[in-house]
């Protein structure tokens, strides 16, 4: 597998890493099959979006902290239960299809990786498999 | 990889895939391997859930609709903000397993399109990998 | 594919899954590949967390319960549309990657059987795939 480095600035940030996820299925020699792109960490996530206007990427990252707040009844100690549990709702893990050599997106998606805990030095995997 | 047509008729609404992928599994004459089904849109999303009591997409409508409201104070002006975290929080991407030439599904499960921002023409891409 | 059996003691619960996912990966035999795990049930799912500090998990519970309590306005009638609702934001299924005939884990993660309607027998399917 490939890994993907990732240094986030702010408590909560959405990384795009499209162009580092095609550029490993590229590199990878792979026609057909999968790509697993998979994050290691327990305060953030994977997800897919818009990658277009970047308004969006601030609704998800507000209406996110106002589903799940930073602060509330929590007993972990940590001051980070809500990136836990926002990592559980978005996912550590998606696996795309991959055709011709080329990672199958739709027109505006993007992939990102969503930082809950930031600001950390994180990184991602990707595993591109022939099938 | 192979694609499923889809036409939505109201803004929210959930179509049931199943017996399509199951005939994509079929037809691919993968006996064992696995499955995904990923939706190449930002605004709907895929999903796993009971395929018996309608009342229960009903259900997830409504309080997908309570948890990330349509009008907020969102800054995306395409009034869609709601439909892009939706799909963050469901996700884009199921991969199923595939045994004996037969999709693996427990007893009360569909496959599911959750649409955010309908009434649209859609599509989703199923891949079947034997291994 | 092969299954872990589970039983479930409380409504909600977390249940840790990891070694025995570890062990199906080491018993496959497979050196580089994928492992999927797979929940068969509509109102249960599996998530990555977290396999340190315990309050994480109870957090979890509590704030899914908040967000998507048991007793609302629901149409369906047996009194679990909650746990139905938690199922389609959590996800059925994870996809891990596996490297050197390990599962890749970031170094906190665990991998979890998320209950939303128990006490009950369940089950949870694997599938080891190389590539």
């Amino acid at each position: 597998m490939e890994k993907i480095a990732i240094k986030t600035t702010k408590r909560m940030e959405i990384v795009d890493l499209t162009s580092s996820v095609v550029s490993i299925v590229h590199k990878s020699g792979v026609k057909d099959g999968i790509c697993v792109v998979y994050c290691p960490h327990t305060t953030s996530a994977i997800a897919v979006n818009e990658n277009a206007d970047p308004t969006v990427k601030q609704d998800i990252i507000n209406k996110l902290a106002e589903i799940v707040p930073q602060n509330a009844n929590y007993r972990h100690l940590e001051k980070n239960s809500d990136a836990h549990i926002k990592n559980v709702l978005i996912g550590p893990s998606i696996t795309f299809i991959v055709e011709n050599g080329k990672l199958e997106l739709g027109t505006w998606q993007g992939v990102f990786f969503v930082e809950g805990d930031g600001p950390r030095t994180r990184e991602v995997w990707v595993k591109v498999m022939a099938g």
